[in-house]
This record gives structure tokens, C-alpha cells and sequence, in this order.
């Protein structure tokens, strides 16, 4: 580092993350199904606030997001005074890390976990450790192995990203009561408002009844602002506290604040998306499956689908043909899983159009 | 910490950061001169593009931000792969703060300094040493001074925050030229635009020059974009790299991007903007001295003014009459300058009002 100024260790050592691609250089038309979000775009609500926000963004935000909070508060029952706002829900992930873990500490997430759980643990200078899942699904006995004492946070997504799959509410009810106290467990449910199953619970019950568990949530799926960027997290109070303390005072920028206000007010987008995405959800399934392709049971607005290993099938092969014909997937060999394609529940004619240009490529009718 | 967890040492000493006030429950019409923000707004051009955004907010908003880096190296004729851009220029200290420091490290930033710089050096961990102005000045001399083995950052902001005064080009270029190359100076140029002295320099050629040496910018000022969020710095390719890596990886909002590239485009409204504060800068400094009060000499959007330390005029009662009447100006006792208040220089109509107030106040016609 000759002539350069010298940098933290620890901050030396993180690896970049890499975002799925968005636009492709000769396309006009594309059709993106790579980054789960909400296909419908954002509810009108939202689109009549953001064209009224011209005469309030000169003014900084507030930077307690009361207005938000509140909101949220109604929207989901739960107290405003348990609530934290961030620049999305990434930022509240690193920030527990942060608050949490140091160098020493170590962090458990799944070895095909959403991609943010490394980074943070990077970040707060702390050992990233990753669990074998069992069938591309979380398992909570190797994460209960994996503990040692040097454990501080564990990382579940719960629909996990990029797998789709979840944990029932029993198998972490019986988690959260025999994971020792001093470790916090962070259950990210992004993908909560698509889940339909009933012995399914994002994360509410733990949080109210446990010191050392705390749930994200996002606008960037079904409320359709990934473009703003807001996430929020339930908390024991004393977590709220620190949260405010060390982040940056104006961290949600006020175009969040107001369309997210906007985004809650929504119900009936909200359903019609919710009810989109069960019916397309199968719809996908049962294409792929007859295609000759594995896709992992989601209960989310994804599915990973299975490709062989070799020959012209491959992931990467039918990946290329479909950017050739202006389709965007996520790619997910950064996750480990090369052989995977990841596919958003897009609108029924971004569907369509994958499904018959697989039907072409595999030439199946 | 009964029953609580374990929180980083480092992480629970940070003191909070309190933005300024921006409402009055008692009142509807109120003249905010408290946050230095552009009183036009924003552009009519940024208007307007807030407006297009409805179809858009729900994508993931460009990580590398190229549209706004392009338009930024335009506008200031530097190249687009020396700038990198934060959710406000705050983000940008803070993350610099941990790059660069840590635990055992000390970071310099004057006494009457903005208060990010110590809530950055305490989120890194680091010990921030606050360096005695002369004269409301930075004092490149005391900060020559209180370099120590450990220093490993330097803030100072040119012009500075709360006390609108600046360092010449002559004075910064020779504190650049013995500063040891193992210290990283910030220059915060937050209110360059404003500035109209043709000794003063915004810092890019020392970041040209020097290998330790960033400069950082806003778009909360000049631009009107307080709520959006949204800063850039200009660095040695090194530095944009490392912030690169270890920022979020969606830092950055559409709407931040989107505005950001608009209100660089609308000169207009940017000449507007400075000939106004230039023009009413030196109309409240007359007037603040008409009334018997002491401005500290600024170059900036606002001025800091010094009241009785005793009496019916203290800062504070001078305060609280004026948000009696809606008028809120910056209480700045958290800078350590209690007989103080900060004024933005507002509208016309908004100084008037305030002239008008405080001649009632202190019976001067």
C-alpha cells in the first residue's frame, strides 16, 4: 500500500456486493425478473404522493419518521415505541451487526442465505459462519450445532431468500426457547406478506415475548418501493434505543417516509398483489416442473429453479438465451448455487413470455 | 444490562445526534431558518422530474449511480471514477471515519465543529479531539498542533458549520503541504456554492494533488434536496474503491438519483440561488448589527449571532420569543455556543419577518 493511506483490517476485508443485473446494453424492452420486486410497480396512492413531494424535499426529513412509524404501528399492530426505520432493510442489518458483534464474535446465517448477512458480518468486523441447509431449507439443528460461544447473532430469512423455502411457526417457537439468551436472532421477513400457509408466523410473537429476537420487514416486495428504499424492524425497546443512537440521523430520506405513509394506506393494491402472486406462484411451479426442471417449493414471490449440470440446459446456457431475448433472472452462483436460476413472480404477460421462450429453448410445446 | 444483550463499547457510548427543530404544534405558518436548506425549494426541473417517478420507485435503484455521476463530473469537471456518493454527505464521513480509524486512533475536528464529526469518530471507534478556533476560525495552527502519532483524520469544513467563517486557499494549501501523508484530511465544502471570495478554494485541486486528501459535497444546500438525501465526495481512485465496498450496496435512492440529475442541470435556478444569499447575507448582517448584536463574519447560507450573556436578550429568550411568533432559528448550545443562534438566510419575506420581530423585540424601530 505504498503512497496510500492505511485502512481498517477489517473494513479492507469485505467482499462487494454484487447486484443482479438490471438493464441490457441492446434491449429496449426488457422484461426483469431478477430482483423480486413488486411487478405492479407501487399502488396509485403512492404515485399521487410522490408527484406532491416537489414542495417538501428542500426540507430535511424527520429524522424519527414519526409519521411512518405510525403508520406501521396501525398497518401491522404493533407499538410505534418497538419500531426502527432504515435505508432499507440492509441498513438495519448491518447496523445490528455493528451494535452486536465485533472481531472475535462469529454470526451464523444459512450457507444459501440472502447475501447481506456476510457483508454485515464483515462489516462489524465479526467471523461470518455458514449453516448447511437440509434440502435448500434452513435447518435449525445445524444451526443449533453451529453455535459456539463466541456465537453473537444469528441471520434467518424466514421465507428464505434465494431458496423460497420456510420454517413453520412450531420448528422456531422450539428455536427461539432453547437458543441461549445472550445470542440475538434476526428473523428477516421480507417476503412475509406473500406467504399464504397457516402454520406460518413472521416473526411478531417472538419478538413481544423475547429480549434477544428482533424481525425485519421491507417496501422494496409488495409495497413496491425497492427505488426509495425502506425497511423497518420490531424490537425490544432497548434495541429501538441503540438503533437511534448510532444511526445516521437522517438515514430514511423523505420520499420514503411519505410514499411508504401512502404504500399502507393501500389495502386493496396490497391484496391484489398478494393474490397475484398465489395464483402465479403454482402457475410458475407446474411450468417448470413441465419443463423438466426442479424448482424448490417457495412459499414466496420467487422460485429457484434446478437446472441439469451439464450439456446445453445449464443454468448459465439458459441464462444467456434469455438476456439474448431480453428476459432478465438472477443468477445465483454467488450464493453458491450455479446450477439455480432465480425467477420473480413477474406480471402474467413478463411470465408468459419467459415460459414460452423456455418452451422454445427446451423445444417443448 | 440485565437481561439484555451484550451491546459493542465502542457502539453505546455514541451521544445522539439532535436535528433542529422543524415544527411547531401550536402553530400552522412557521419561517424555518434553522437548517440551512435552499428557501426557493428545489428547481422547477427537479419538480418535475419527482412527478415521472411513480413508474419507476419500484426497481432497485442503480448501485454505482452512474446517471448522477456523470452529471456531477460534468457540472464540476472532475473525472466520474473519482467521485463516490452517500444517503447525504453524512453517510460519506461516517463510513470514511471507519475506513480509516479505529480503536487507539484520534480524528481532529474544530471546536465550534458540525456535529457529525464526532458522531463519526465515535461510531469508529476512534477518540475525536475538538481543536480551539480563534476568532470563530478554524485554526490551521492549533490543528497543526494537536497532531499526534495517533491522528489518523482530519474534518475541517470550508466554509464551517455553525460559524459561517472560511480558511483561504493560501492557508489550506500550505497546511496540505506539511500535513504528514499518513493523515487523511476531509474538507467538508457543504456550502461552497455560496461562497464569493475569490480567495477561497472548495479543495479540488488538493484532492487532485494529494493521495490524502477527499473533499465533500451536498445537495442539501444549493439544490434544495434536504429530504432526498443525497451527497457525493470527490477522492483518490483508492478511497472510491474501499467506500465502494463497504457501503451499502443501495446507498443511494432513485428519487436522490433522479432529482440529483435534474437539479444539476438547472443553472438557473442555481445563479438564482446564489446571487440571492449574496445579495441577503449582507442585508441581515447590517441589520443584525442595527439591532446591537454581533454576526460573526460568514460566507456561507447563514449567519451565527451573538447575544448578551445576561439579561432580557440572551440567545435563549430571543429564541423563544421568536418561536412564539413561528419563527425557528438553530439554538447552537450542542456546538458549545449557547449565547448564540444560527439564521438561515431565507426568503425575503422570511427575513423580513424576522427583522420585523426582533426590532419589536429588542424596541428598536
Amino acid at each position: 500500500m505504498d503512497n496510500f493511506l492505511k485502512i481498517n483490517k477489517k473494513i479492507n476485508s469485505v467482499v462487494k456486493y454484487e447486484a443482479g443485473l438490471s438493464k441490457l446494453a441492446d434491449k429496449k424492452k426488457i422484461i426483469k425478473l431478477s430482483s423480486n420486486e413488486n411487478s405492479f410497480g407501487a399502488s396509485f396512492k403512492v404515485k399521487k404522493i410522490l408527484s406532491k413531494l416537489d414542495n417538501k424535499v428542500f426540507r430535511y426529513p424527520d429524522p424519527q419518521g414519526t409519521k411512518l412509524k405510525k403508520a406501521i404501528s396501525k398497518k401491522y399492530k404493533v407499538n410505534k415505541n418497538n419500531i426502527i426505520c432504515g435505508n432499507g432493510s440492509d441498513e438495519i442489518l448491518a447496523t445490528i451487526a455493528k451494535i452486536f458483534s465485533g472481531p472475535g464474535d462469529e454470526i451464523l446465517f444459512s450457507e444459501y442465505g440472502f447475501l447481506m448477512y456476510p457483508i454485515a458480518s464483515q462489516l462489524a468486523g465479526a467471523k461470518g459462519i455458514k449453516v448447511k441447509d437440509i434440502n435448500y431449507r434452513n435447518s435449525l439443528k445445524n444451526f443449533t450445532k453451529a453455535i459456539t460461544k463466541k456465537t453473537k447473532i444469528i441471520f434467518i430469512a424466514n421465507p428464505n431468500n434465494p431458496t423460497g423455502t420456510y420454517l413453520n411457526n412450531k420448528e422456531l417457537k422450539d428455536f427461539v426457547s432453547k437458543l441461549p439468551k445472550r445470542i440475538l436472532l434476526v428473523i428477516d421477513s421480507a417476503y412475509a406478506e406473500y406467504v399464504n400457509r397457516k402454520d406460518y408466523s413472521s416473526g411478531f410473537d417472538f419478538v413481544k415475548k423475547n429480549k434477544n429476537v428482533i424481525m425485519t420487514r421491507t417496501f422494496s416486495k409488495i409495497y413496491g418501493l425497492a427505488g426509495l428504499r425502506l425497511g423497518w424492524a420490531y424490537c425490544p425497546k432497548y434495541i429501538v434505543d441503540i438503533f437511534n443512537k448510532v444511526r445516521l440521523p437522517f438515514n430514511i430520506n423523505l420520499a420514503a417516509i411519505e410514499a411508504g405513509v401512502a404504500a399502507l394506506s393501500d389495502n386493496k393494491f396490497y391484496l391484489k398483489s398478494v393474490k397475484h402472486n398465489s395464483y402465479y406462484l403454482e402457475w410458475l411451479k407446474k411450468e417448470i416442473i413441465n419443463l423438466g426442471l426442479i424448482p424448490i417449493p417457495s412459499v414466496a414471490n420467487f422460485i429457484l429453479v434446478k437446472f441439469p449440470g451439464k450439456g446445453k440446459f445449464t443454468a448459465k446456457n439458459v441464462n444467456n438465451y434469455l438476456l439474448s431475448k431480453g428476459i432478465i433472472l438472477r443468477g445465483v452462483e454467488a450464493y453458491g448455487l450455479k446450477d439455480f436460476l432465480r425467477i420473480s413472480i413477474g406480471k402474467k404477460n413478463e411470465l408468459a413470455s419467459l415460459i414460452k421462450f423456455l418452451k422454445i429453448y427446451f423445444k417443448k410445446k
